[in-house]
């Protein structure tokens, strides 16, 4: 595969020296053969024997593409949407929060000691894919297997607006939210981008001394935009969702950060001072491109002496437990991070 | 490099139908080029710009070159003892316990909340390598950076005796301990063989009624001996120390197994039965061939309900974190470990 090998190889160049260590020679490994592990369920096999996301080395080059690129994708994302609900037994209401689009996202039944909590959820996309209802499968999954009231942020994305939009809208819904409810009711989660927003919006409420949620739980984030981080090697094309380094998620950040440093911890929060953050869940897979983004921003939080759990899935790629709601590991997942909020949350 | 790529077909194809999604197509990818990444300390850097172990694929085919090899390679860790020894400011005593032979391994100066407190410590190396004092660099570690005391196992090994008295030495061992001071005050850890046996000696103690510690610490266990967990692929030649599943480790494994069952799980104690385990904290690495042993016992563990905290390491190997007494991320290891123990063993 002439073709993959090129891709990769520019892959491998596009990025920063300071990611790597210039004085060690590096290992030549041979092309291999990695075949579907029986060590998962049959639904993630099925996820994780699927080909390479397709245009993942070739992104959009203009703002246009990129938003025929997200509604396209939001299109078939959508048509999931009503078989969704209905399983999970859920309902979703289009909202307004501190003049910011979300979606209340409410299980019929809401578990006894959640009805005075409130989730805040934020979608990923690399800042740019999913606008609107394409962003609530994971607050769909969360509020049915959680029990929990859940507020999805259809926050700003270019080409409409570029960084800090999403950001400032993240913060926006989180004041309007205190002017209702004590912050240690509520937790915020959200995985990829919405990790990494989850966790700019701590930096940003701790720098502006806002009470902080009770907990949160960014999956996957998105903690480092510069391409620094091991498994942006080991796992390329291991990762058949986000593929390599230099894909279309690191064009989307970049189209998103609109000239701005992608090292600023409000793009790459591992690089933020993290002392006196909430207590952290954070979630990844064995297979993930962003399964450095996660351990290290895991490792930043525990050296802060910030609480911080991990959970690494077995051969799981870049958030596939948001991928099937029937797979035994999507509700594993979601146990965890609603018992680790349980835990966390006053009622 | 032809030889590399023929020995990665051989390991691929080496192991159990049972481990693999048959009827889902396998991932090719090309040959590449992994840098040694900038995200780790100089010292992580060093080992990780090593190259691939020497003899990885070439185990000793009788007992008696597994003797040499052993012997070999205890003599050159011994090298390395008094200075660790002194830096880490820690006595080394042989004793005995149980009938079993154990070295006592005490820093000199014991956490006040320690001086009642004791870990056992269960040595690595495939059940077959470090005989005697080279199976003490991981309790030199944990008694100096944790300031606990330790006693640490020299378990009987192959050819002089096979499995299962491994496992009986450690139940011995805690038996004698039993009979000296209460379960509560002790903890019990180990890497690799030495995790796996950590969590066999919990079952076998579990199945015969005993106390259990009130904690354990498995690092980087061989959980799963039957080839089965993901990692064994995706960090094949990725992980410079035990390289491939099909390496020297597996082939002493089966040594030292002498026949028996390698799904047994006092072998692979992912497969066992761990209600009622007490709390426990796993160590793994991104590079680590064993990092879906480790993600998967962790997994096991919480859906079983237990306690069980996991961290892992950006770009470690296998047990990288007992190589560098220097490095920052062996002091956050074991940094961590310690933590955990004291959170929960009583004074």
């Amino acid at each position: 595969m002439p073709a993959l090998r090129q891709a990769l190889a520019a892959a491998l160049l596009a990025y920063a020296p300071a990611a790597m260590a210039q004085d060690q020679p590096p290992r030549e490994l041979p092309a291999r053969s990695l075949p579907v592990p029986g060590t998962v369920s049959p639904q993630m096999q099925k996820i994780i024997g699927m080909p390479l996301r397709t245009g993942w080395n070739t992104p959009p080059t203009t703002p246009e593409e990129w938003r025929k690129l997200a509604e396209a994708g939001a299109a078939a994302t959508r048509q999931g949407l009503p078989g969704l609900r209905d399983r999970l037994k859920v309902d979703v209401e289009p909202g307004e929060m501190g003049g910011v689009k979300v979606f209340r996202v409410t299980p019929k039944e809401i578990k006894p000691e959640n009805r005075n909590r409130l989730l805040i959820h934020i979608h990923g996309g690399c800042y740019v894919l999913n606008p609107g209802e394409a962003g609530l499968p994971e607050a769909i999954l969360m509020a049915g297997l959680g029990g929990y009231p859940v507020v999805s942020i259809d926050y700003r994305m270019p080409p409409d607006a570029y960084f800090p939009a999403a950001l400032d809208d993240v913060v926006a819904v989180w004041k309007a939210a205190l002017r209702e409810r004590d912050a240690k009711t509520m937790a915020v989660f959200g995985s990829s981008a919405g990790g990494a927003l989850t966790l700019e919006m701590v930096l940003k409420a701790k720098a502006e001394g806002l009470p902080l949620p009770a907990a949160i739980a960014p999956g996957t984030p998105m903690s480092d935009a510069t391409g620094a981080g091991d498994s942006f090697r080991t796992n390329a094309l291991v990762d058949n969702v986000l593929v390599a380094v230099d894909g279309f998620c690191h064009a989307a950040t970049v189209f998103y950060a609109n000239g701005h440093d992608l090292a600023d911890p409000l793009i790459s929060p591992v690089y933020g001072d993290v002392r006196g953050f909430p207590p952290t869940i954070l979630t990844s897979g064995t297979r993930d491109l962003l399964l450095s983004n996660t351990v290290r921003m895991h490792r930043a939080l525990r050296n802060a002496g910030v609480e911080a759990s991990l959970q690494v899935f077995e051969a799981q790629a870049h958030a596939y437990y948001n991928r099937d709601d029937t797979a035994p590991e999507t509700r594993e997942v979601f146990g965890e991070i609603a018992g680790f909020f349980d835990k966390h949350l006053a009622r």
